[in-house]
């Protein structure tokens, strides 16, 4: 089966949204090329794979395109079925539980973080203060998770772990840019503990982009925010 | 099986989100009670059902509540599979296909149409402009739909329509508030024709909310914003 499955990964090294697809690849077992894109000289082939968005991450399966990285999460886990660990529960809930935190990570949370990268003064003091209330809901929701929607109960990495690292995978790169913490162990327990299990394993350990590089990144997208925002 | 089953909605009577879910149900013949909220003074029940975002719809299944709606759309077809038609395509290729195009019409077409009704002059030029092009695209993706992630090849409403509803459902009222039409059959034709082929049909009649109700509500949502922006 494998023979007949040509996947390639188009990506850029610091995307998190193209981290998530490379670590579901890696936890599946599933060989892959990668194809580093420059988001400043799109390739004919990106814009050809994905003319709506532009953007990567894309999968390519067999010549055939898939794009958005919770989009290409679940095509994975139901293409391929035989291979690896399951990354979606069984349980139609527990599902839909997956789903429901994977897109409050993805959309509420990763949002509310860069608009702390990205500001400053008073802007980013609101911020802030709305992070520090999804975490809240996110450690209060954590305490309510059903058995065996993440890793905190199982051996392998499933959606939702995935999902996480996508959105904390570098908080240490982020704490470093805007020069304070953004998750107080004190406050955040569960998901402390939880990133805490992710981070031991070499698969999480081994894709994590280099610090310092991302640090100089994420230090020019901040630059240039503040340099941009309305005084 | 169905007695086992007590299916509760809680919804508002304008919300598009809240007509998907219905849709879903009624398309499945899955009976179910409706709970009309009032979202300006929110239920102790929705807050309990729904304390991450505080929003309908809610489906509570035999008490375990489930939200967002698209997880919900989700959650239907994957628990009861035995009853009516399925909501998404077997295979893993076009259940990505509905699932990438549900997401591009329920969170940037639906934004960009709200940013049109919300604006007056150059800012609603600048959204009209936007909405226009991503009408384009939409376009020029459903001539490139495979067969059947759609209504167009099959006799049943599946997930991609009820969503394509959630977005364009109500499109006539969204034209008489903003005083000019929002698709051009000229250049959206296949859109016209989808659309057309959906009204056409008693379960999606029916499931209208009332117009000149629906204009006030409108109406009002426009004038609040126009008052509240920036001049």
């Amino acid at each position: 089966m494998e023979e007949q499955n040509k996947v390639m990964l188009h990506g850029t090294w610091f995307s998190p949204f193209v981290k998530t697809v490379e670590l579901a690849l890696k936890v599946k077992g599933i060989p892959y090329e990668y194809v580093e894109e420059d988001l400043k000289n799109k390739s004919p082939l990106l814009l050809k794979y994905n003319p709506v968005h532009k953007k990567v991450p894309v999968l390519v399966h067999n010549g055939t395109p898939i794009c958005e990285s919770l989009v290409i999460l679940e095509y994975i886990d139901e293409t391929w079925t035989n291979i690896g660990p399951r990354l979606l529960p069984q349980d139609p809930y527990k599902r839909a539980q997956v789903r429901f935190w994977s897109s409050f990570l993805q959309q509420q949370l990763l949002q509310t973080l860069f608009a702390v990268i990205k500001s400053d003064g008073e802007a980013q003091e609101n911020a802030v203060k709305e992070l520090l209330e999804k975490l809240k809901v996110l450690e209060e929701g954590i305490k309510n998770f059903p058995d065996g929607i993440s890793f905190i109960d199982h051996e392998n990495l499933g959606f939702l772990d995935i999902v996480l690292l996508t959105m904390f995978g570098t908080y240490k790169v982020q704490e470093q840019v805007i020069g304070f913490k953004v998750i107080d162990p004190e406050k955040s327990p569960l998901l402390v503990s939880w990133l805490s299990a992710l981070f031991e394993l070499p698969v999480v350990k081994e894709g994590l982009p280099p610090h310092e590089k991302l640090v100089g990144l994420l230090q020019y997208i901040r630059q240039n925010a503040l340099n941009s925002a309305p005084v």
